[in-house]
């Protein structure tokens, strides 16, 4: 895609939006008006109105960078996106929907005819077109293939060969290389000659004539250096590269770690096949901080905020079910006791403080070990100290904690038994948490599991039943 | 700080953070051997393997990115992280400083006298120094001002001035600026003469006698244009700009949105102050989603996994000690129903599964809407649509899982009003989730705060008290 320098926009997005959501709503009443007069008259007046609202719309729409209209229809309810997708040129549609999220793209592909589709496929690079070709229809995706030159066709299929979450998915075909035994005054001369450099263009890459990678030129390195100088006295040897086989979360890493711009990537014979880009990774990076949430709080995926009830029921409902399984486990647990609660029924008040803590607190602690692995800050060498720390702070707080809440007991039902039995279930239930909330993340890991998939209901699940046990046990052996 | 070309790394970090582990713990056996065999000999055989451990250890240490070994500090408890800070070289010391985490930071800087500490920070820029300032010493700081020179001290005193979360405290000064009435061919000779250009120069600023910002010269249109064009020709206008006391966040939204690599900061009357660049708001990006799935687990800061017990209890007794008094709310809920509990025991053991469907389903929500705002999706004009669709999804889920639990309940307790009034207790439990979660991170920004603080914690207190209240209260109607 062709690159705009981006223009200081005059108000903030939030603004922009709500000038958007108001045009639409104008345009909504109108039509509206319209409608209901058209048994008496035409409504000339009104459509006038209409069609000027719309002309504003699209004004403001065409103002905008394509990153904006896609944030705008990403805040927009399904049938006013609709309205301004219609509105948006055809040109820019290639563009704005690679920028929206996957669940939007889906809508905004429905609305779509096979022809507007390849129209705007057409304008993509090979790369683009890999990320969106699992979700165009088939035989759009055929024709498509069918109009591309041979390289551009063996790019979009090595792109499809890979793993979403591979180096080889993310990068992309854009590269200027050079040859090492030229001067530099020679690279400064046919960079003129090229017209435009692709974005994040921040260093040359260096090949021989079988394509190998021999180093890396930053252009830092070419605009202060003697024009004269050969680039095999400038460049940078052994430069960071990636195997397009490789993790994408570590490769977004090392680019975060080093303040990469653009870095080269290799297949195992050192022959130099594309690059990835900053860009690329901060998007990575932010998906994966949102999976991480995400998946802690039991939703599958990433969800338009205006998904139909159904899709949004289908995203929600596989740890709900977990979820149901296990507070059931819970209720069984209590069922071992209704013989002990009947006799003393402070504890059917009581015990729900046990669980509720042991659950806040075992978030706490799978919340931290969590990030510390995404991280790679835990080494099975650490496990143990790991351990022990976390059930140190549980000891802490069951004592402490436990111990008010123990008072508060005694103060309210009179029995200072009772006071004891809770502060030692709240202390052994906060060990349990800290226990778990380390093993459960480690475990799913060792497992080749997300380690905060479904986190906070597991661990949830297991300071629920056995904070239950724990309390309405010890009130079964030493109060009744 | 000087820039070095990143070089690409032999092992992953995972391999190399195993290794260091290794001669550590290797370390530690020979010096425990030395101790204990002290009285007899001076064990100069150990004490030479000692040093030639210590000696492995160093070389390591000394190949590795600056970035890598704070990596490393990073995961290693505090005995072996003060060991190998003590053999990293001093002159490393101000970059790695600059890398590990603030609580990492501070165990490091209480290993340091003033003397290393003044060492390691005259190494360091104006912006770095600023980032630093309030973790040092007081009488540290005063001296190292005096050593600066005039511009310096003045830049410090300006980033100070900021708020950390404005863009004022994470601009820096490393600038190259021209003038627009000069040839591309002079910038180039002149960039020549610089020998070094600051990292991340993407662009060139291009500003007027004042310093007023003219417009930008991205590097790439200086590669491939004529050299006898015009600055101003080539330049672009309007560029992508900031002032200093903007919102950091809104500013790396826009580096994200743009693929921006550098931007001018400019203040109010339009001259050029600093600069922002794409590594720092890489690490804002991820230091903003840490912080959202930090405050929803209710933990105040990002925690030092090796910290102190007594650090991590500050840490996490905030949120705790909310939650206690809302366990305890919930608590009381129940004991005004103790009279139904003691007439139909199975109540208790039914009662957290309304609770506990309620508290999943409404942090999925909260979760779902906390996102939503952060990306600036959520306006006043969408609010009764979001409370609509997940009060629809509630109402399913409801009458789905809510059936599901009311007909195993009647096949528990042989009771089939009690099935219903547990399916309608679930269902109503679950429209109050929905609700809650879509108001509680709303109210919070319309309170000021972050709609992420402790959402978790404050979602299942009103899941809990009026899921009780909820199934108490229908049943003691209905079932007694």
């Amino acid at each position: 895609m062709t690159e705009v320098e981006a223009k200081k926009p005059q108000e903030s997005l939030q603004v922009r939006l709500a000038q958007v959501v108001e045009l639409l709503q104008r345009h909504k009443v109108v039509e509206n008006l319209t409608h209901r007069q058209e048994g008496i008259n035409h409504g000339r007046v009104e459509n006038l109105v209409h069609r000027q609202n719309l002309a504003e719309l699209q004004r403001k729409l065409d103002e905008l960078h394509s990153a904006d209209v896609a944030h705008i229809l990403e805040a927009l309810p399904l049938d006013d996106r609709l309205t301004v997708w219609q509105l948006v040129k055809a040109e820019r549609d290639g563009d704005i929907l690679l920028e929206v999220s996957d669940a939007v793209r889906e809508t905004l592909l429905a609305d779509m005819d096979d022809h507007e589709i390849l129209a705007a496929a057409r304008e993509m690079d090979a790369d683009e077109l890999a990320d969106l070709a699992s979700e165009l229809p088939r035989d759009v995706v055929h024709e498509l293939m069918e109009t591309l030159d041979a390289q551009q066709r063996e790019r979009v299929r090595s792109a499809l060969s890979y793993e979403d979450d591979q180096v080889g998915a993310l990068m992309d075909f854009e590269m200027v290389t050079i040859r090492e035994d030229v001067s530099l005054e020679v690279v400064l001369r046919y960079l003129r000659r090229l017209k435009e450099l692709p974005g994040h263009t921040d260093k040359l890459f260096v090949v021989d004539y079988d394509g190998v990678l021999k180093g890396v030129l930053p252009v830092k390195r070419l605009l202060v250096n003697d024009p004269d100088k050969q680039v095999s006295e400038v460049m940078a040897t052994d430069p960071v590269s990636f195997h397009p086989d490789e993790d994408a979360y570590v490769a977004a890493q090392a680019f975060e770690r080093y303040d990469l711009i653009s870095s080269p990537v290799v297949d195992k014979n050192g022959k130099l096949i594309g690059r990835l880009t900053i860009d690329e990774m901060v998007d990575l990076i932010r998906e994966e901080s949102e999976s991480e949430v995400l998946n802690m709080a039991g939703l599958r995926e990433e969800e338009d905020i205006f998904a139909s009830v159904w899709k949004s029921l289908r995203n929600r409902w596989a740890w709900l079910a977990v979820n149901l399984v296990t507070a059931f486990m819970a209720s069984r647990v209590i069922g071992l006791f209704e013989g002990s609660i009947e006799k003393l029924v402070a504890l059917a008040a009581l015990m729900p403080i046990v669980a509720g803590i042991g659950g806040n607190s075992g978030n706490q602690t799978i919340t931290m070990i969590v990030r510390a692995m995404a991280l790679d800050q835990v080494t099975t060498g650490n496990t143990s100290r790991l351990i022990r720390k976390e059930l140190g702070v549980g000891l802490v707080n069951g004592i402490v904690w436990g111990g008010v809440i123990g008072v508060v007991a005694y103060l309210l039902y009179d029995s200072w038994s009772l006071g004891v039995v809770m502060t030692a279930a709240m202390t052994l239930n906060l060990l349990l948490a800290a226990m778990m909330g380390v093993l459960i993340p480690m475990t799913l890991v060792r497992l080749g599991r997300d380690p905060a998939m479904g986190a906070s209901v597991m661990i949830t699940a297991v300071t629920d039943s056995g904070g239950f046990f724990i309390f309405l046990g010890l009130a079964s052996i030493f109060l009744l």
